[in-house]
């Protein structure tokens, strides 16, 4: 499956908040329309088992499939598996549900076979019907290690089995370095075909600048024709899932929709911001949309994918922006 | 975990049929008395995860997890892994239990890890309250591979996938001759601890001949000082359950306890059979045990054991049998 010729719209996202934009897009932006940039990050290898949280996330919930009061993994799941695998003295501290497992069995055994992530995803996709482009940021391993007070952590051992407890003093990328991005997602960031680029609202150190680490990508980016709009996860200084405030005070930056827009200053060209966080816009040196961000049903998804195409329509036809002037 | 000093009775078998009498001479004996050599034959590689069919089945079976009603697999099980697989195209004719897989995604990533396969069958019998030594026939590779008019099928494409269809012209343990078998294993079969060697009434063809095949446990078996006692599973000219007589009527074999007595003949001291094949009795140049051989209970596959562990014991006080005579 190979990037289709009608695609208009690119995402760059994590899981769950940002998943939730995707799937207002790909309702509004109708079948074959969008490409989504996944976040590989955090994945990781588990009881042998390759586990990518955040393009399954994007996977089930464009599919349908998705869980909404758990917030993660698979609606209709069981638990058998991870209770005979406790009985049998296996580690349990990251929940596998029985059909969720499907996924990484299968991807495991793909991946093993020596062929790319993305090839994967796309036939799970098609198998799925979702008429969407998941991508994988990249075929090549990359993954977000935490540097907490005690020490370093993979990401997974942070987020689920530390809780996001531990203080965080960095965050790096290990292997971006040599990463080279799915060549799809740089073909669709270079296309003319292509008339908005969403920076979802993931938390953006943990589920963009893993993203944006990719050098090939990055610089992609910088040169996108398309108009680039980021929607800040903050709403009244706070996020509204994980742990996006705590981390940024942690690191000593403000939970405010203004330290996004400096988080992403030269990369975008506008950026949506909630309508609890409006006193922000005066100062930030960029093109705001205030909007409501909330998305608690399937009517807020789309009705945030509407005014988030409609603001990278609006910035496509007013003069050149700071970022294009740079690119 | 190595064998106890206290192993007195060592039984060689399949999967269920085999595993019936398994579980009846454990509940006779007591912990820590049975050590159960597995084949291992019907072991593959399914979905990228190691499967020992008949190595679970004897650990389900003694753990009192096994499902009486299927035949195989775990009791309360559930399928949401097999459906959610199928949706997602991949291959759903072995079927995988929720529950089940934990022991395969376990013991598979032990197995990428280097270790042995009897590490991992002693860690889950302990695991599991298993007190008996549930030990691999080898913890090296061996294939049953089935040869019929359609060509060499691997085991479990025959007995599953092609629900034993094929005429069989022949069947080879592909590794067999490299293969070393457990040292448990041949330590239990030489123990002047050991009072009774039991060959269970699993497939011979299938189940048995594997375990046969590594030559240094057939070796170890005809010096065995314990008395080797067979158990025909053949009831009036047929099989309980499984493929045996056809298999037999496909090799020109005659569906009867006197052609079990001929295939195993210089490898046993004495052939248990059933009551409705008495007739056999006097055709068989070799001491026989006749007893209801159906195991439909609990009671009856107690029975069947009480009555094997007395065979054994008569056998071992009369005067040495022509196996022994041999070795």
């Amino acid at each position: 499956m190979s990037a289709p010729a009608s695609a208009r719209v690119v995402a760059l996202c994590g899981g769950v908040g940002g998943a939730k934009l995707a799937l207002g897009l790909y309702r509004v932006l109708g079948p074959d329309a969008l490409t989504v940039i996944v976040n590989t990050g955090d994945d990781f290898e588990h009881l042998g088992l390759h586990v990518s949280p955040d393009l399954d996330t994007v996977l089930y919930t464009l599919a349908g499939r998705a869980d909404r009061e758990r917030g993660w993994g698979r609606a209709d799941e069981s638990w058998n598996f991870m209770s005979a695998l406790a009985e049998l003295g296996g580690e349990d501290w990251f929940r596998l549900g029985d059909r969720d497992l499907a996924l990484h069995v299968l991807r495991t055994r793909w991946l093993r076979q020596g062929k790319p992530l993305s090839g994967f995803m796309a036939e799970a996709a098609r198998r799925l019907g979702v008429r969407a482009l998941i991508l994988p940021m990249s075929d090549d391993p990359v993954r977000t290690m935490i540097d907490t007070a005690g020490g370093v952590l993979p990401f997974q051992r942070y987020f689920v089995e530390c809780r996001c407890e531990p203080a965080v003093r960095g965050i790096f990328f290990e292997g971006a370095t040599m990463a080279r991005a799915a060549g799809e997602a740089i073909a669709a960031l270079h296309s003319p075909q292509t008339e908005a680029i969403v920076i979802c609202p993931s938390n953006p150190y943990l589920s963009i600048d893993p993203i944006l680490a990719l050098s090939d990508l990055h610089t992609a980016l910088q040169a996108a024709p398309a108009p680039i709009v980021a929607v800040s996860p903050i709403i009244g200084g706070q996020a509204v899932k994980g742990p996006t405030a705590k981390i940024m005070a942690e690191l000593g930056i403000e939970a405010s929709s203004a330290a996004i827009a400096a988080h992403y200053d030269g990369l975008m060209d506008g950026l949506l911001i909630d309508e609890n966080d409006s006193t922000d816009a005066p100062t930030i040196d960029l093109a705001v949309e205030v909007a409501p961000t909330l998305m608690l049903d399937l009517a807020d998804r789309e009705a945030l994918a509407r005014r988030v195409l409609g603001f990278a329509r609006r910035l496509a036809t007013s003069k050149p922006t700071q970022r294009r002037a740079i690119a």
